[in-house]
């Protein structure tokens, strides 16, 4: 892994102070995966009759732990449950030795706590190709038990960093009948990221009450416009996860329809995306890029990922440059429908372009001065028709060269 | 346009004699479109009967100089012809500006050299969005004309730069019962690299008689494994063109089907090809991506470029940094099919992974040491069938960031 050499800029101020998932336990450990002198294995346990859905990456190089937590996701509609998860090293195409080394860690952990093997998902990441100490997270199982609770996941968001340079948490809640619905997620992901149906390592828990294919139902309607939304480097990972776990212990039952739980839990899966995007490997500037007027949402979405993974695009806005030409030239090469003529370009409010050129009363001094601000909006109107997408990404700086090319991984 | 500090280290050590070509001259000046101190402007007068063929960018948002010679490549037969271009400002997204300055520096051409405007080819590079003083084109006009020369295709190499570092050219021949044909070609480009259909500015000249259909055909066939086959960062210019001229004055007939011809003229555009990569913004390694054992061409090349894009590989590359599990990354987001367990990769003659995994003799120091050259083959065997594709790009390295960052364009 690069070296972590200071915390990104557009960090929070301090982790989110998360509330308690009743029926979720975490304990972290320090055993020595790769990394020395701090944790890297976390474990949750969940109750019994929790619900659990998960999203993964599509890449077909994906590693031994992601194909096991696939196969087993939806197998139970219910039941006890545990998340293990360990940093340092991703188990990530080590062929048959990787797919013994996630046997061994389920069958170790559902031994010591008690439960179904079918029911222990297991996660990897660090660096890819490196056959995994399993024997090393095995022996941690009996520490890691006997210090779980329930007030521990803001050191299980600490315990699964990587190039990281910050903890990722983020919560949200919601009141029903005088009852608290509540959502607590943590997250990791820095470079490597352009998820594909999922995303980084990411572990959602909430109390409510929701059945397995309802869960499913609304964490894949909602990974698009949050997680499949950002882009740091373009690179998807081998072991992109997130996983959902819904205890029932608030006493709320919802459905997929419930308004309440989408929003809630959108909010979370969203700011936790944009944390992912804020510690992006050297980024100095969080940008929103926004494409309205498109023919279609997919248009639309391919325009924007086209702007928010450009090199010329990421390294303008590193160096304060309002170049909307670059802009210009993404849309051009993106793929989808766009008519040069109708396009509209602003940077924050200033609008820089309309109808195919340069708006005649755009001063430069004053899109200038928007890109000194830490966070940056760019709109493109295509001016076709009604369908807009939203994505989120973060600046290319020489940080991002320091981390990936000055140190050996 | 990034200020220019040094020569590529890729660079080839001199620019190569160029032959006469029969029927072209050529002539540059100095017009003041944007750079001081240099010359900015080049002028190639071509002979009666010369056929003209073009590839030109598939961007949607490209030039109004790409949209006219669009329009007229294939509308003559042959006849005489010119080329005319400037450095320095692109004439992309100007607008209805923009298509009278390609309407005035093309009849004013036209009129200066007695022939039909629909004969006139312009093309234009450099910054993009503003409008392009082509005052200072159509007034350089005399002064080109009386320079022309049959021998001065080297100075007309270095008048189309602009964040290139060295000027680019490059030759082949072959005899056909005593009779001599030439082809000779030169290029611009260094970043914006990610050809599709066409590439930077390329012209090449031949004294070959063949027809505007042929010489469209072949042309067209040999864009794919040349032009479309690299790419610097991804990133597509709104003014790629190729304009391929044949004048017929070695008295040599060929037609699409003639080897010599085809082989001779895809080696002046695969050397042109390198030249670009190896002069790509920041470039320190050139780097060749052959990908076999593929099911089909399609999927060959899109797992080849995944890689030669993703900027992780592109990083470790520039920290000589045998990273190989970046490479696994790249196959899995590529899109294509493979299958994990049947990957091979070698780094040079070093086999690094096979069946899924790191090969059990692989040696680091061994690839390590492969990776301090500054020419690099990357191969990856996908154990799936024939099919097979190559591609070249260059690393991902702090002077990428300096020329594109640090300094406004």
């Amino acid at each position: 892994m690069a070296k972590i050499t200071k915390v990104s800029p557009l960090a929070p101020a301090h982790f989110p102070v998360l509330p308690v998932i009743k029926g979720v336990s975490f304990a972290t450990a320090a055993a020595g995966v790769k990394y020395a002198g701090r944790t890297d294995v976390m474990l949750a346990v969940l109750c019994e009759d929790t619900t659990v859905a998960g999203v993964y990456t599509r890449s077909s190089t994906r590693s031994a732990a992601v194909l096991d937590c696939q196969a087993k996701t939806g197998d139970e509609a219910s039941g006890q449950a545990a998340i293990i998860v360990n940093s340092g090293n991703s188990n990530a195409f080590t062929g048959a030795v990787g797919i013994q080394s996630v046997q061994a860690i389920t069958s170790a952990a559902a031994a010591a706590l008690d439960m179904d093997a079918n029911r222990v998902f297991t996660s990897s990441t660090g660096v890819i190709g490196e056959r995994l100490p399993h024997d090393k997270i095995v022996s941690a199982l009996e520490g890691l038990k006997s210090n779980l609770s329930e007030v521990n996941i803001a050191d299980a968001a600490k315990a699964i960093m990587t190039t990281d340079t910050f903890p990722k948490g983020a919560c949200a809640s919601f009141d029903v009948a005088g009852k608290t619905v509540n959502i607590a997620g943590i997250a990791k992901g820095s470079g490597m990221i352009a998820p594909d149906m999922a995303t980084m390592l990411v572990y959602i828990f909430t109390d409510a009450a929701i059945g397995q294919s309802d869960l499913q139902t609304v964490l894949d309607e909602l990974t698009g416009p949050t997680f499949n939304s950002i882009t740091v480097d373009s690179d998807t990972s081998t072991s992109d996860t997130l996983l959902l776990c819904a205890t029932g212990k608030s006493g709320v039952s919802v459905g997929r329809e419930n308004v309440q739980f989408r929003e809630a839990l959108r909010d979370v899966m969203l700011d936790l995306a944009h944390q992912v995007v804020k510690d992006g490997e050297g980024a100095t500037k969080f940008v929103e890029i926004r494409v309205t007027g498109a023919q279609t949402e997919q248009d639309a979405h391919m325009h924007a990922m086209a702007i928010a993974n450009s090199p010329l695009v990421k390294t303008a806005i590193a160096g304060e440059d309002p170049n909307w030409g670059r802009i210009v030239m993404a849309i051009g090469k993106s793929g989808a429908f766009a008519d040069r003529d109708k396009l509209s370009i602003w940077f924050g409010d200033v609008l820089v372009a309309k109808d195919g050129w340069v708006n005649p009363d755009y001063r430069e001094e004053d899109a200038a001065a928007l890109m000194k601000l830490p966070e940056i909006v760019v709109r493109v109107d295509l001016g076709l028709g009604q369908s807009a997408k939203t994505v989120w990404t973060c600046d290319l700086t020489h940080g991002y060269i320091e981390i990936n090319a000055d140190y050996r991984s």
